[in-house]
């Protein structure tokens, strides 16, 4: 069966003490899903438990304006105040709408418009209405038990082996846990059971017994630096049936992996502390992915984890000593299916996890499964996959060939390390435009600014360079009117303190500019070691894509001014969000797409580029700003 | 290579306080061992460090009299007191003397007898030096793995793995325990390391990582519902390092199964505590092997646990309700390769603990491991194996076919619900023998009678029966001078208040006739059923192979005599001590024998006793005592 059923019905029931409000039919083009929902169910959260994986960066709080839809046909709700500041008037007069803030207010087909798909989709749907095969590891056996009876003595496990065996699976094989279960349960079922077994050439594993037609789920993980991603996916039709993202709780031991390894390096109780820190606050997380879609943790019967290879060593809790020294080789590079159990994820008894391989000590199963997510759309043309994060990992595919390195971008992008820096919320300056002398900015929310987030530094460099106010070096004009001096360090007052919503001037200092100048730089060097150790020019490139949360909010224009990108046409960038975990959800959902995971890990040629010649030139070189205007201008 | 080598050799080092003695040269014979040991190591001592497994019920004690072996050349300490009781003019004029009390003088060759070997050696070795080829299934690889650089990236796992593919081995397989070990062994090892690797068709499964040269060693493990039997097998030559017995601490929630399955139903908690309490005990006596043989627990790496079906459930914590309930049958009646670590058993993190098949629900792996032991050298005979213990399992093998069955016969040859009942220890009356109204008793270290252990009781039976003090039916003679009447009960008094050891009359009671009956019955019973089916007589039976701890010690004429066995040439008997420990013994050591045991218990075809058409009649048949006089007689 494939991933998408035109048929799908999904119903979900009102929000309580809405009960008057009517139930509409809601149909998602053009990837074919239908479902019934109440009025007070916003189309956001229709398509998301449709399974219509639609774009939503900020959780539907009006915010990123990521959700655009068009409604094809029937009535919806009223526009309301965000979405006029949001889109504009052609925009509205063509449909368009922001799914967060739209109801339905009858039957209605709505248009999920390819900018608004994330990775997965986006790349591969194109209007297709599949995406490929469901062929999870995973699958259900409906079966009914001959009884025990004086003249059958077979033992519970054979009776159910053989009933197996006879369709045509291998034999069956189960740890202790799993025959107790299977045991109590012939007997509480009646002798009618569904089982849950990953088929296998030698042997069949049963992971889960469960009554008859009981629902099976998969977990998708994507487990970064910074935040957990976590997806509930049915394995009979891919819908998400649940999602969430929760922050590392590791970060409370240090910010980037260099400090958490030395943490780790302390001692093997610091080393547990942070495994099982991470495993508790993804059981909670699974928890409430359990509640909301109504199900029990043992329908939770196969995973598939991702994470660069320190996450995935931390997670597996497999020594990191050697991660933090030359040459950084991981402990393991080999996918592996681990039991849940085994690391205290609580799953369904015998459920294992999947964790795809990892390329190096520095570019883990996270890129792999990034890559897996675009490749079979791109393979035959010549794609450049960064992945941004506090590690940026940088694929060149060209042709069936595969380049890849990492590099340390650090976190400011995240907005550490800079002196006004904030995460992306409410408050954050997200666009910065100096026209005239003057500043304008946008923050998050349109509320008065509090800070600056990564989108909006990168945008506030950009316009200082067109407007002279900083030097290709980064040196700032100091004859500026609004560059001053403090602390030895000459800084721009972006938002005055009688505007700012914290009392106090908000500024870019001249240190900032040199965090982004090396985390770009950082981006830059690893682009062009790729590019030139392919022997071709970045204009050979048919596109670029950018992947990761960083890379979902910025502003490519103002990327390419100061000198993070090549300076191609803007329209071969493509950002396509979390590909890390859409390939995980992939990975979930069929064998196949592990497989060719492995497969593509095994090709990638990795470049270290600590030891590549000329890397220190190349990295100094590309700390300069370039001389031109920004591309959009 | 094979199990005997001829020219092993083993030092043992002089005890401390007797530096002064000399050392000699000990040759074993006709199993071809020899060794080097100081004049203070007996012979039976010597003996188990050469891997010579000489009978030794009683552990040395110089009680039991089993340890009989042969000087051939040589001279050894004096006789002592011990042997002159023990052992006849004849015997000891023809060089025979007890290996416990016996200490070389010079150097020596020795023979043991057949009837001072064990199980496995008595049955198939006769005289031969070898048993079978050593195939174990967790085999050492000593490699030196190529060092990571700037130019060799490759994992840890991977660079191993390459490494063990070179030697045409499958690709290497471990858990997340394995993985950490193995990087932290490469580095502390300098790259030089022992891999213990249970090779297999898809995988090649990691046990251990240790440093180069460390010898590997197993564990076989016999579960009776009384004692465990443990011994600890160096992999490399199939010796004995090391051996012990202990108590079953189940004991303390039920002396028989039936009872121990009654408690675990009352709860989980229940079931937990007859688990938990069983692993502590095998683990403080896996201690203290390692200690003696001077090894650590990271070299046990692998495992062969047997038992009775019951035992097998608790040991695995698998359910065990069914099994006391009509139609018992097991959870699982398959081999398991269960991690060490699932049950809580402590030895290498990777050892697997293989328990074979499980015939039915009261006839489990014991006796599949007993089959084991004798089929190769008995499958084209007539044989019956009868497996004497709180259960008795029987089988008769047919030329090729085997027909099994299980009967309770209770614990009275264990001395229990007798009342004067007792183990077999210091004091307890081991022989019983009524001349002209006179009675004579033996008792156990020669010391004044404190109580009966089952081979008494059996023998006084018998005696009781020639001088028709009790009739067929068991009734007593209550004329008879040394029959009196006890609350309502007739018992013979076999030795007087003045003359035991305890200040009271020790005697049998018409209620210890009567169970005596019941457990005859079951035995003969099941026999009879087994001859039956096959639709062959006694007469026809080549050998009867009477095994298990009792089996060992009972007087074949008095259990023929009061019916037990039937009255066949007693040439006919051979008392086999612990087949099921010398089976696990075989599995641990050979994979072919694993599988051939799995064949086996494939091809038994199971009788269940209590719907067999007739049992009834024949159980209250089989209660009668027959007329005749002891065979012997």
């Amino acid at each position: 069966m494939q991933v998408l059923l035109d048929e799908q019905h999904v119903q979900l029931s009102p929000g309580t003490g809405n009960a008057m409000i009517g139930q509409y039919k809601v149909e998602f083009t053009p990837i074919g899903r239908r479902l019934e929902v109440p009025g007070d169910v916003s189309l956001l959260a229709a398509a998301q438990h449709a399974g219509a994986d639609l774009a939503a960066v900020c959780g539907g709080a009006g915010i990123c304006g990521t959700c655009q839809v068009r409604l094809i046909k029937g009535r919806l709700s009223a526009v309301t105040e965000v979405e006029t500041e949001t889109l504009t008037a052609d925009q509205l007069n063509a449909g368009y709408r922001l799914a967060c803030q739209a109801y339905p207010a009858g039957d209605v087909r709505i248009e999920i418009p390819p900018e608004s798909m994330p990775a997965m989709q986006r790349l591969q749907v194109d209007g297709q209405d599949r995406l490929f095969d469901l062929d999870p590891a995973v699958v259900p056996l409906d079966l009914e038990i001959p009884l025990p009876a004086n003249t059958d003595l077979r033992s519970d496990f054979t009776r159910v082996d053989q009933e197996v065996k006879k369709m045509g699976l291998s034999p069956l094989q189960a740890d202790l846990a799993g025959i107790t279960r299977l045991s109590e349960m012939l007997r509480a079922q009646d002798w009618k059971v569904r089982l849950a077994v990953r088929p296998g050439h030698e042997a069949a594993i049963l992971v889960a017994t469960l009554p008859v037609g009981t629902p099976l789920y998969g977990l998708a993980v994507d487990m970064g630096s910074t935040k957990l991603a976590l997806y509930l996916v049915d394995l009979a039709s891919g819908i998400t049936a649940a999602k969430t993202g929760v922050m590392n709780p590791q970060i409370a031991f240090g910010e980037d992996i260099v400090s958490r390894i030395a943490f780790a390096n302390q001692g093997i109780e610091n080393q547990t502390l942070l495994q099982t820190r991470l495993v508790e606050t993804l059981n909670q997380a699974i928890t409430g992915m359990c509640t909301e879609a109504g199900i029990a943790r043992s329908q939770v019967v196969d995973a598939v984890l991702v994470g660069n290879t320190a996450m995935h060593h931390f997670f597996c809790r497999l020594p990191v000593r050697q991660l933090g020294a030359a040459p950084y080789v991981p402990a393991v590079a080999e996918p592996l299916d681990i039991l849940a159990g085994e690391v205290g994820l609580a799953l369904a008894d015998g459920a294992l996890l999947h964790t795809p391989a990892n390329i190096a000590g520095y570019i883990g199963g996270d890129h792999t499964s990034a890559l897996l997510s675009i490749y079979p759309e791109v393979k035959d043309q010549r794609v450049v996959l960064v992945d941004i994060g506090t590690n940026t990992e940088i694929s060149l595919i060209d042709r069936g060939r595969i380049f890849s390195c990492s590099t340390a971008s650090g976190p400011a992008f995240e907005g550490a390390h800079i002196k006004d820096g904030m995460r992306a919320s409410a408050g954050a300056i997200e666009k910065v435009r100096i026209e005239d002398g003057n500043v304008h900015v946008t923050t998050i929310g349109r509320v008065p600014a509090v800070g600056i987030c990564g989108t909006g530094i990168l945008s506030g460099i950009a316009e200082m360079l067109d407007a002279h106010i900083i030097d290709r070096r980064g040196a700032m004009d100091r004859e500026h009117e609004r560059v001053r001096l403090a602390n030895n360090n000459s800084e721009f007052v972006l938002v005055e303190a009688g505007d700012s919503g914290v009392g106090r001037d908000i500024v870019i200092t001249r240190k900032d500019v040199h965090e982004i100048q090396l985390a770009k730089s950082a981006i830059r060097t690893g682009i062009n070691v790729l590019l030139q150790t392919a022997g071709i020019g970045a204009e050979e490139v048919d596109r670029w894509i950018i992947a990761g949360a960083f890379g979902t909010f910025l502003d490519l224009s103002s990327a390419v001014r100061i000198g993070m990108f090549p300076d191609v046409p803007l329209e071969r960038y493509h950002q396509v969000g979390n590909a890390a975990g859409a390939g995980a959800k992939m990975m979930l959902l069929s064998k196949k797409n592990r497989a060719a995971a492995c497969q593509l890990a095994g090709e990638v040629n990795y470049i270290e580029l600590t030891i590549y010649p000329g890397f220190t030139d190349s990295f100094i070189q590309s700390m300069y700003f370039s001389q031109e205007k920004s591309p959009r201008k």
